[in-house]
């Protein structure tokens, strides 16, 4: 979109004199942590929730966020308010480690703050019928709890999950999964939901969905391997874009019998019923 | 150091007009490719190769570097001139799939190619007498032959390898050693020198020192354990800015008699006769 504001360290700017340093600690070692929220109704969705995240990753790394919760949802009002991005938005939070003169040294006293909005480009409603594709990929993410910009496994996977149109890659090590490249991975057997044990990112939307399905769903956090995702009956991921989006495919293993499974179905209406309480369309 | 000029997209500025876009893939998804290089005699060194390992490296991320070889001579020769480093500089290139208004998306047809330059701290004489401490950390660069700027394990481990005094984080999987976080990493055991067999980033120095020892020293490139370290008669380091860096100790192991050992003064030798040679001193 043209003349679109973002926030830098403080100052709501246009967009073309938001400068970062050539000297930014985050593009020249990679040391930043960012999230990444969607709006219900235009307003934020799971603020909180992704304000903790965000200070949680930046916490792993030794960062700070320099600002208080109640200044960020200002600024993120004040950007969604200029910038037109249509019914929804994603808003993007990106704290590095700030100015480095010799490339290495920083100061975490005084990090780079930036807040950018973004379109949301909702994934097609019929991949929510049929269900997406995962490509797998043995690899395990650096600093795992937290939400770094480091994408080089992800982005280098593009033109292969592209050629098929995965929607995504699948972690693992050794045949133990832990979450996909952009979004936490579920799987469900006997209509019960493994979930990973630890080291992946917490899930906002995962969290939210499984919170909402535990008066009748059992969730079991002991992780899983991709024999176990081979011979599940049903698999899903959940992320901000993407909500809750059942895998029918992962490489060339269809899951159960290939079709969108009914506890998938169950999570997928907690995400919309709360997506649309958000938005006070319930 | 003030009013320091950059290269930045074919231009050379100031760098407080030097902006990055907050868009830039390489700040939102860490993905880029760097290279580093020292002057000797005030004269870019080894400049042929870093610019074929920054290329090599641009490749492995499917990047692009947007000039050509003699192109980037003259914008170093212009920023040396213009920046005052003292007697020798550090310059540093960077590739970066450009600017990308979704935070995914780029097209690497439009790069984001910045020149720095940078004061040359060289370690203290007296580290090169009593060598050099390393500590270990199970990890493997993804991306390995790329110099990509992830430095997130290493940075992380700053605070550990500073309350020591350590010189640099040395990677291993299961006790098959890589290389440092910045640095190319060998033993030394019966005179003869083990290299990694592969999966780790071609050095500059290593290459050098290595070849110019080949008349007298064989050098066995099958890769070496962190038992194969324990047990070496000498360890070293080689990078742009520390050349060839005994080291006589990893972890808690003294390597050898923990002194600094023939093979490694020879090596060392070698360095600072290039160095020498290059800045018409020899």
């Amino acid at each position: 979109m043209e003349n679109r504001m973002v926030y830098l360290n403080g100052a709501i700017v246009p967009l073309e004199q938001a400068a970062i340093s050539p000297l930014d600690i985050g593009l020249l070692r990679g040391y930043a942590v960012f999230d990444l929220l969607r709006t219900a109704g235009g307003r934020p969705f799971l603020l909180a929730e992704h304000l903790r995240r965000l200070r949680s990753s930046a916490e792993v790394l030794d960062l700070k966020v320099p600002v208080d919760d109640d200044a960020i949802a200002a600024a993120i009002d004040e950007l969604l308010a200029l910038n037109d991005h249509g019914e929804e938005s994603v808003v993007r939070l990106v704290v590095t480690g700030g100015v480095s003169p010799d490339g290495m040294a920083f100061d975490p006293e005084q990090p780079t703050f930036l807040i950018l909005t973004h379109d949301f480009h909702e994934p097609p409603a019929e991949l929510y019928a049929t269900g997406g594709i995962l490509l797998t990929e043995e690899h395990h993410r650096e600093a795992p709890e937290a939400k770094t910009t480091n994408y080089l496994t992800m982005l280098r996977n593009k033109p292969r999950t592209a050629a098929v149109g995965a929607l995504d890659v699948l972690y693992h090590v050794g045949g133990r999964v832990s979450e996909a490249a952009s979004a936490s991975f579920y799987i469900v057997r006997d209509g019960v939901i493994h979930a990973p044990a630890d080291r992946v990112l917490w899930g906002t939307v995962g969290s939210l969905v499984l919170d909402r399905a535990s008066d009748t769903r059992s969730v079991v956090r002991e992780g899983f391997t991709l024999e176990d995702v081979a011979s599940a009956d049903e698999a899903f991921l959940t992320s901000t874009t993407r909500g809750v989006m059942p895998i029918v495919r992962v490489d060339d293993v269809a899951i159960g019998d290939g079709a969108v499974g009914p506890v998938t179905h169950e999570l997928m209406a907690h995400y919309a019923a709360a997506v649309a309480q958000a938005a006070g369309r319930s």
